[in-house]
This record gives C-alpha cells, structure tokens and sequence, in this order.
C-alpha cells in the first residue's frame, strides 16, 4: 500500500479541546528547528517561562511546559508531591477526579475521595469534613475546571482550606488557564498543571507545570526516589531551572515550544484579564442562543465554565447523529458527553481563539439547522437574534 | 518587559539530533488542528501505525508512537515489562545504558550491570556470561545505536542470546531507526523506543514503540498495575489499538503527528534500504574528509555508527570555542561529548535530511577554516577533496 501526505479537513473546533489553533501559532510551529541546546533557545525557553508565569499570575521560578500532554503534568505533579504510603483528598466530580484517583494509587499512596455530583461544584463543606476526618492527609486534589461537565470549583476556598488542614495542593487547571479567573499565588496554589490545546488555543502535547516553595521543599524532603524517571523535577529542573545552566535531560519538543512561545505572546497582547473577559462574555452570547432554542445547561448557574457549556440534548434525539452531521454538513466539531454523562449532554466548547463571535452565531445557526432536519422540539429563529443581541449589543 | 514573536536562527543541525527537518515535514506541521477523536484523524493515525511497522519491519499491532520524547519511550518499555522484584540484564556503553538502570530500578527491579568501554559495542559474550550468571533474569535491555558515542551493538546476536536464556529483550533504537539497518521481527526484538527527531528527521517530541506477542503476553500476565497511567499500555491501547474503536486518554499530538505521518511518507518514498545506503555512503565521505584533515575515531571500524561520528579533538585545542565559532560563525550545530567523553570528543551527526553531500563538505569546510584559524594542528587542504572523491565519484 502506498500512503501519501496527510491533508486534514478543515474543521471549527468546539469541542473540549483542542481549541482551533490561531494561524499566528501554526506558523510559529513550522519555524526551522533549532537544538535544544542552542543559546538562542535557551533565551526562547527563558522567554516561556516568564509568559507562563504570567499567565499562572505566579512568581515560582518552577514553572514550566513538562513535554508532554496534560495527563502527564497530572502525574508530574502527584509523582514528585507523594511518597508510598501518604494519604491524599481527591475531590471527584467528573471524569479528571478518577483520574487523580489513579495517579495516586499508583504512586502507592492513598485516595480518600470526597465525591460530588457530575456538573456540580466541589463541596468546601465536604472537603472540610474530609480534612478534619483525616488528619494524615498531606495533600488535597481537585479540579479548577472540569472538563467532562463544564463546572467550575472554588479553587481559592479549596486551597485555603488545604493549607488550613496542613495540606498542599495540587489544581487541575487544564481548562481555566486563559479562560477563567486564575491567581495561583494570591490563591495559595501549590502544584498545578495545565494543557496547552484549551483556552491557549497552541497545539497538544505540552503541560504547562508551576510548583510553590512549600511543594519544592516537600520535593526536597522525599525519602524514597520519585518512579518517574522522565517527570522527575530534580532532573528535569537540570534543564528548565532558572540559573541559566541547561545541562541536558531529554530532547525538548522545540517546535512545540515555539508554537507556546507564539500563543502566550498573544494572551499577553489581549491581556489575561481581557482574555477571561471575552469567554466569559461569547459564553453568554451561546447561552442566549442556547436557551432560546429551548436547550439547557446542566451546571448550575454560578458554577458554569465560560469556555466549556455542557448542553442538554431535546428529547428522542440521537446525539451522536447531531455531531455526525454537524461534523460531515458543517465540518463543525462539538463534543460528546463523557463517562456518567456520555450519550445525554454535548459538550460545546469556546477556547482561545474559537471563542469568537462569528464561532457563536455559526455554532447556533448550524445546530438549529440541524435540529430542525432532524424533528427536534425546540424553538427555531429565536437563537440567532437572541445571541446577536448580546454579542453585538 | 514586552515579549515578542520568536524568530530562530536559521542553522544547519549536524549534532547528535534534533536533524534538519524536511520542509515538507515542517509544512505538515503547520496543517490546521483537528480533533484527536475526529475520524479522520483515525485514518491517519491507522497509516502512522502501518508506516512505522514498515520502518521498524515489524508486524506488530502494538506499534504506535508515544506522545512524549524518546526517554518517555523508554520509560513506557520499562515500566510496562517490569514489575518490582524483577531481575535485568542492563548493558551500559555509554549514557543510555545508565539511564536504563535508573529506569530498572525505579521499577522497583534489579539492575545487573554489563559494561563495556564507551565507544566499543555491547560484547555478546559478556552478556551471555552474565545471562548464565543470572538465570533468575527475565529482561535484557541495551542500546541498539548509542548516541552518546556512536557505537553500533549487534542487536541481532544480542537478541537472540536473550531468548535463548528465555528473556525478553528491550532496545533502544533512538538513533539507529531510518539511519541503520534494524528488523524487529527478524531479530526478534521484543520491546522496542526510538524517537523522531534524529534519522526520521521529524520534529522532537514523539517516542515511536513496537511490542512483540511474547512482550504483549508479559504485560498481560502482570500482577502489579504500572506505576505510570499516562504510559500504561492498557490504556493507550484503547486509543491506538487495532480494532478501529478509539476511545479516549489523553489528547494526543495532533500536529506533532502530522509531521512524523510526513516523515514516515518520505521514507517510505526513498525506501528503508536506501536510506540507510544514503547513510553509510555519506558518512564515508565524511570520515575521508576527517581523516584527510587528521581527525580520528573512537569508536573501531565496523561498529561505526555512519549518522552519529564520534570525533577526536585536535591536541591543545578548547572544543567548546571550536563549537561556538561553528554556531556563530556559519549558524552549523555540530555535538559536545556527552558523559565521560564530555570535552574529548565531537559528535558530528549525519541524520536523516541532515544526512546530504552538501552538509558533509560544508561541515568539513567550516571545520577545516575554524581549525586553521585556531592553529590546530591539523592538514589543510585534503579534507574536500577526499570527500568529494566519495561523495560524487
């Protein structure tokens, strides 16, 4: 068999990410490869880590993209934080808690799990319960922004409640950076991970890693070696550390650091807070839409993320067929539902460069189209107005 | 402090990897993202996986690159095939082998050491002495082309020594895939990482991965569940698998994958046994041209590694200034000496795109006037000549 180039169809992405990536980022990516040794990218990785801190809104100078997806930030995070043996408070109100829930295990640590509803927020209340019924515990888990429902929590209650209780923390982020209040300094955050694909609108395969000084001495102080050999911080920091010195730990993914380079230069050109602003403001715009078609939200208001709306589906309809032909008609990509929630909710997303106004109207205009092809009982003409309204005043 | 768009130098990359990437595989890259679940992005990656058993020559189903650099593919090979307690034959020429004990042994497993001279290949016959040493052992790991000193062990014999003391056999093919004859099947390699930035020529960042039935056969067998989630082979097979079902793990590479799906074409279109004929011719004329100048080897003729040559310093000459001219002078990236030849050796790769006629007379030239200028003692005068002889007849 003869296999040729590989030209992908050109899709809006609204999914839970990857986020469609900014033409400026793309190009960015096919820039000459450099060594990862070379002086000009050692000033490039310099460059990263400041923009990351800013975007972090932290001062720690362990702040850095491990190389490699998010899931892998996960266990960068509880691999260097835990030791065999500890006890850990893991908050799971969708699918990422699980997931937390295995890194720690198998780092041989345990998981007491404080559990919540899928689509709602995490409880304080419960996770104060926890704190107090475990005093062992020497780390509390949670995700900021849960991509499987679209909920968010109240990150700053949670980690002062962890330190509180003698605890640090580690916060999923891969959804609210670039997307949602995030302050890891002023909220006491202590290891936080992120994704690139999201609200940063770069491509997939890096996560954007930051450490307190309390996490770097508790990293400090492990008596056992951490399992990872290619997440450990001590051999990773030989290259990423702030002293200048880069010796060599594994082949960076120049390209895909360009690609970061080039999407935090953007975020820090729109400005952080304006960035959050304009999710937030697109998420009402489809929400009006959404609503006025007749469909709902399953988070409660309050709780919802901006940048990822979790949407209920009119009765008798085959969801995946909707998202069949959204894709095939429209070369329009929205997301299923997962775990608890697949099969009864699509997830639409509004990261990064996606979420703009033009992705608002188009989305609503081609799932009305859709729906109606389809006999769907919801209100038709009322979205487009609705959203206009909102999105152009 | 401002932070604009990063513009690399433009360099010639002749060290020991990343190479210089096609520009058709940096234009692949830079293809609009899709979804990692988007079917179409199913299809490329059912070609990926069958390109790559072509440049492995393997039929496995279980070939798939990881989404992390080679150390990570290494770290999958390890933590996969072993649980705690077990017992390893590790053979160490050089860096890699080192950095398999620390693999070993963070595995909870035993590491019995087989050391050779850096730059001399793996000796068969102390690792069978060690096999027989050791019948307790069930892995034997060792490094098919070792970057660190341009060594060539023979994978075949070793192998096959492994399964005649019924272990399997893990090897490190980060520098011999696409560059140096390599056949899975045939010799019966039963785990096997290599990575995308060296004779592939694509960009850093992939680790590529191939398992055998018996390799397959030991993971189904395990007691222990592997200590990383995110390079459990269990659950990355349910996005990679062969049955066509891809449900999710984590969000892979989509663009990175692009780029090697275009390097894997370009192979192709040359052919595997040509493009290590290309590798061997070349660096022949390399080596004629360095020799004429009065350069040497440290590695023995016939275990010459012909994309990664191993470079003897001229007396009383700072390597590192040698470099830095080569850098700023001619934007030409040449290797330091890594480990315990760290400042006795140059390390002068000849990979992938890397791997032409003009790179090898440019390199010589510039090496030849950063020498002269330098008052290294050395012939002027030969070098191109004798290269050209082989090169162009």
């Amino acid at each position: 068999m003869v296999i040729t180039s590989f030209n992908p169809p050109i899709r809006t992405l609204m999914g839970p990410g990857p986020s469609d990536v900014h033409p400026r980022v793309l190009s960015a990516l096919a820039r000459p490869t450099i060594g990862h040794l070379d002086p000009s990218f050692g000033l490039m990785m310099d460059e990263v880590k400041t923009l990351l801190q800013y975007a972090l809104q932290t001062d720690s100078q362990l702040t850095f993209p491990v190389s490699a997806p998010g899931s892998a930030g996960m266990e960068t995070c509880f691999a260097n934080l835990l030791e065999a043996g500890d006890t850990v408070i893991v908050c799971q109100n969708g699918v990422f808690g699980g997931r937390m829930k295995e890194n720690v295990e198998r780092c041989g640590a345990i998981a007491i799990m404080v559990e919540d509803d899928w689509g709602q927020a995490v409880s304080p209340q419960k996770v104060e319960d926890a704190l107090k019924a475990h005093p062992e515990a020497s780390v509390l888990a949670f995700v900021h922004a849960e991509t499987s429902t679209g909920a968010l929590s109240d990150a700053k209650t949670l980690c002062a409640l962890a330190h509180q209780y003698d605890c640090l923390s580690i916060v999923d982020a891969v959804t609210s950076l670039g997307g949602s209040e995030l302050r890891v300094d002023d909220w006491g955050i202590d290891a936080i991970y992120s994704g690139t694909q999201k609200c940063l609108s770069c491509v997939p395969g890096l996560s954007p890693v930051s450490f307190s000084e309390r996490a770097q001495e508790r990293i400090k102080q492990r008596t056992q070696r951490v399992q990872s050999w290619f997440l450990d911080l001590n051999l990773v920091m030989a290259y990423w550390g702030g002293d200048g010195a880069r010796s060599y730990h594994h082949t960076a993914p120049v390209n895909s650091l360009y690609a970061l380079h080039e999407s935090l230069v953007m975020l820090q050109q729109e400005g952080l807070e304006q960035a959050w602003a304009r999710h937030s403001s697109l998420h009402l715009a489809l929400k009006a839409g959404l609503e006025a078609m007749g469909l709902g939200f399953i988070v409660p208001e309050g709780s919802r993320l901006p940048q990822l709306n979790t949407v209920t589906i009119p009765e008798g309809i085959d969801e995946a067929v909707v998202r069949k032909r959204l894709l095939h008609d429209y070369n329009l990509e929205i997301g299923a539902g997962l775990g608890s929630l697949a099969g009864k909710v699509w997830r639409i997303g509004l990261m990064g460069h996606s979420a703009n106004a033009s992705n608002v109207m188009f989305c609503l205009a081609a799932l009305e189209s859709v729906l109606s092809d389809m006999g769907a009982n919801i209100h038709t003409g009322a979205a487009l107005p609705a959203a206009q309204k909102i999105t152009f005043g």
